[in-house]
């Protein structure tokens, strides 16, 4: 996306009474997301939430009883993904990413752990899947699991070629309530088709 | 528990090659629980894990590109609960609490927020519950999600008594591996018994 030169990218609202709709302008994929998890909620549809960034303390201090102030602390490498929750009394879990690159999405976006965890729940039966987001495309693709696994397991690149996410993901369209209605897909996957 | 004074409690750790169990001594339910999922996990049998605890994050500092340093956050109330997970394809989702009680169960051991949560799971067709320690009784119950909404929503009172509780909920029995055997009391739960 092209923006003049000294505008800084900023997160716009869609007004309910605006309808014109600025289809991922300046919107991040995980701002999109939460949004259609909202909307999924309020339509009493799915049960979908972020969980914490995961983060290790390593210095708290008590100024009084109740008052704990974390003065250090660490990111640390997340060993689950971003998302999870439930639909139709299924468990569902994801991880999104974005990336720049127009020919591939670099498996080192993903850490191993966070491959294992999305391995752990597709094995329990649960649905498990990538959205990844092509940002200088604006094309974004909901990756299942076993694709994903399939892909690691067999194929020695470190990079998913967009060949292969077009041809073992599917497109998610871009919508305004909700943004992304991934559930479309989940849908499908749970068919199994 | 009585401890000789002057002694701290710690968390003993029980070897493979030891045949004495210290059951519940200086352990903690966290620590227990997590032990049972770690089992769990090994022998393949479900996939629960605990969440990252939430935080507010007010002021990172970035001495190198890849290394940043929380240097202010804060604890938020959680909106979610502590462990969820997936077993038999079903989501899994619960608190666990200890009280120093022996008659009641306080409620704002709970955040509403949690409450809700345990709600919004259980109306989408997960497996959602308390587990409570009464430490001082050593005894520990899985109260299923429902009937601590009844409570809840029926109830007019701050803290649910033991007796509801017996009546209500699940006595969890200790174990060896794993220390607390809960998803015995799930297969009743998806049984619907």
């Amino acid at each position: 996306m092209n923006y003049p030169s000294g505008t800084k990218k900023t997160n716009l609202v869609v007004k309910d009474h605006n309808n014109i709709i600025y289809k991922n302008r300046g919107m991040t994929l995980e701002s999109e997301i939460n949004l259609s998890n909202e909307y999924y909620q309020e339509m009493d549809k799915a049960y979908i939430y972020k969980k914490p960034t995961p983060i290790k303390i390593t210095k708290v201090d008590y100024p009084s009883r109740d008052k704990a102030v974390i003065k250090e602390a660490f990111f640390t490498i997340p060993s689950t993904t971003d998302y999870n929750g439930i639909y139709k009394g299924k468990y569902i879990d994801f991880e999104a990413k974005e990336t720049k690159s127009t020919t591939s999405f670099t498996l080192n976006n993903i850490h191993p752990h966070q491959i294992k965890h999305l391995s752990n729940v597709f094995n329990h039966g649960g649905i498990a899947f990538v959205i990844i987001r092509f940002t200088s495309l604006n094309e974004t693709y909901l990756l299942p699991a076993e694709k994903l696994l399939h892909f690691v397991n067999n194929i020695n690149r470190k990079s998913i070629p967009l060949s292969f996410i077009k041809e073992n993901a599917y497109l998610l369209s871009d919508g305004y309530r909700p943004r992304i209605d991934y559930l479309k897909i989940v849908d499908i996957l749970i068919g199994g088709i």
